[in-house]
């Protein structure tokens, strides 16, 4: 068994830096916080005897050597980059974890065949540079370098200049390593284990993702003398497109979730009709069909919409990932795993889009889950407790074991 | 007849100040273009052999000197600040004008019985600072001062803070001026004027305003792994309200508008249904009733919607006008100015506020308006033509004159 105070500890230890404003983290992908939260993690692995390798996207790959030179290493992470109003574990819980299998292993003096790599991947979150798992897409050979680097946050700033900027651009070709496996633990960020009472989510499948990114043009206009059959109102259609978002989704239940995070009004004044309104609709399904309906419905219907009021209609998809089947030795070992150390345990599907989606196009991937407090993440004040965080840790360092090979 | 190439190379040499991005301008209140434009203004005031007086709230007053030492001003004037991406004309016209209407009697020798005082109000547009019309709503003890001197830009800046870093507050006590009348002229902002082929807009009322903030609270959540049935979905709710405004307003046909021009989500994530949603709903009438009413009917509709869906909802009046009727006997000077210089001319009703609403209060107070090519404003495309800025600088200038006594 893992030491739970001891992955609680460094859990604690990695929220102090890039705090929230309500108890989580702002610890945003390639921020001063994200190069502090990784040369933390870099000490930890050094402590831990590992052998640091960085690439080219900043991904941080710590080795415990195996015994057979020849045997391809298991992969076990997630990332340390968080929403800006962030929850400590997302991601955290994963990285740390595995560190706290290393640790373990080393506690024990454990030799495995496979060598062990401990994995913090870049730009999880795709909150401040979209899309999501960035790093992990460039690896699996999904996006180019070039296109990940040429990435922008709000503010305009590319990826690769920041990455340079915080000093964690590596010097290994992205994608290069080969994977004998790979394993990510983490928080559910869903309310399915904590309402059944299980501690370990066997993570089965991950549901697919669309983003479509919505650019709406209005006539700016004054929101007084304008007459309302004089307007041309891209605020109006999308409020409109957000209630047919709700509705498409809603008739492919159960199985499928559609919404909208971002908005950006422009120019976002009070008396001043907006000429251009921007935002993403994000919709999910594990079932492809349904999540390429869903697609197809809302393209099919925003036109409809934005036409009756005469805006302008343009959509990109920014972000795809089809729903993932992970790798069935892999599942049933962290099933037995879970049986094994009695721990409750339910096949569970990942709602949340992880590294290990893109991994598993690579390599046999699968993901151990806990359950979060209300099924709340991507919100300061998502929390677990101390034995759901290590039942997981145990079930994670089991299976790694397990696949690494005595 | 005033001189409108004057005139017009006044307003093409103040747009060269806080230039747009699409041959506008942002010269938003309080900013350094502001700054720089109160400058520009001050120096062709002094060249004209003005003298200027500033009150504390920033408002600049340049008077001409009457005959009659007994005598009240009368004011002339309008605003120099802008939109974020507003055009050359909205309020410039206003005060650039009544600043030719000076040069024209200096040019002729006309002395009068009373003083004429052009006027440049602080932060009419209320873009940075809400509410619109703020310093003329101090002047006319609608707003403290402290009221004033506290409001906030986005940035969190205070309003007394910004005037000073400028360098333009002023020692007058603010509304102690008495005025004999105040005039305003102003372009339509709406396509009434142009529709019609007429010259000049005699104003006879303006319609009166609300400024609703929403504030909406929802559960920050996972956009992927939040089923839709656990939602607190906010942005959801702002949708159905936007709907719901523009629904209220059409019921209200004619003579109403309603809309949103303003939508801030938070934390503004694609992948986080967001925690808190504040909007701004601005809705005008010219008839207090139905202004009124439309305010009662959003207010008893927006809690039906946020109940539904589990979502808090709180709502400020952040701004409010009532609908004005200006001063008869000023009415008829426009009117029949227009009529002896042969301008076609017709009534009508402000659709946006001015800082002559507020004046209104404490004096007899009108406007004079000429059309707008495509009713266009808040944005930066608005445009007039020299012959439109010259006929209303012509009935101003008429109107004054008259009203001033020679
Ligand atoms: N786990 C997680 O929140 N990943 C971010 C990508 C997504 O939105 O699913
Ligand atoms: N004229 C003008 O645009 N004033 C701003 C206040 C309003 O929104 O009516």
């Amino acid at each position: 068994r893992v030491n739970g105070d001891r992955l609680w500890d460094s859990l604690m230890d990695m929220a102090k830096i890039g705090p929230g404003i309500a108890g989580g983290n702002n610890r945003q992908t390639l921020t001063d916080a994200d190069a502090q939260g990784r040369s933390l993690f870099k000490k930890w692995c050094d402590d831990a005897g590992l052998t640091m390798g960085v690439d080219r996207m900043g991904t941080m790959f710590a080795t415990r050597p195996g015994t057979d030179p020849d045997a391809l290493p298991v992969y076990v992470g997630s990332h340390l980059d968080t929403q800006p109003t962030g929850g400590k574990y997302d991601g955290v819980l994963g990285v740390l974890a595995a560190l706290e299998v290393v640790r373990t292993m080393n506690d024990l003096g454990i030799k495995t065949k496979h060598p062990v790599v401990v994995t913090n991947w870049t730009n999880e979150e795709g909150a401040r540079f979209a899309p999501a798992m960035l790093a992990s897409g460039v690896f699996a050979g999904v996006h180019s370098l070039d296109f990940a680097y040429n990435r922008r946050d709000p503010e305009g700033n590319l990826f690769g200049d920041e990455l340079k900027r915080i000093g964690w651009v590596g010097d290994e070709e992205v994608g290069a390593r080969k994977m004998h496996a790979y394993f990510e633990y983490h928080i559910e960020q869903g309310p399915i284990l904590e309402a059944e009472e299980k501690q370990i989510g066997v993570v089965t499948h991950c549901q697919g993702l669309w983003w479509l990114e919505f650019t709406l043009t209005g006539k700016e206009a004054h929101t007084g003398s304008t007459p309302m059959n004089l307007r041309v109102n891209a605020g109006l259609a999308m409020a409109r497109i957000l209630e047919m978002v709700q509705d498409v989704a809603m008739g492919e239940q159960p199985g499928a979730v559609g919404g909208v995070g971002q908005v950006f009004f422009s120019p976002n004044s009070r008396n001043v009709l907006p000429g251009k309104v921007v935002f993403t609709v994000d919709i999910r399904s594990p079932d492809k069909e349904k999540l390429d309906r869903m697609r197809a419905k809302i393209e099919a219907k925003a036109p409809e919409i934005t036409d009756a009021l005469g805006v302008g209609c343009s959509i990109e998809a920014i972000g795809h990932f089809e729903p993932i089947t992970f790798d069935p030795k892999l599942v049933t070992s962290v099933r037995d795993a879970a049986e094994r150390l009695g721990y409750s345990h339910m096949n569970i599907i990942s709602g949340a889009g992880h590294d290990a989606c893109w991994a598993a196009k690579v390599a046999p991937a699968t993901m151990v889950m806990c359950p979060c407090v209300g099924g709340l993440s991507h919100n300061e004040a998502e929390e677990i407790s101390k034995e759901w965080a290590m039942a997981g840790a145990d079930v994670l360092f089991h299976a790694v074991v397990e696949t690494a090979e005595i």
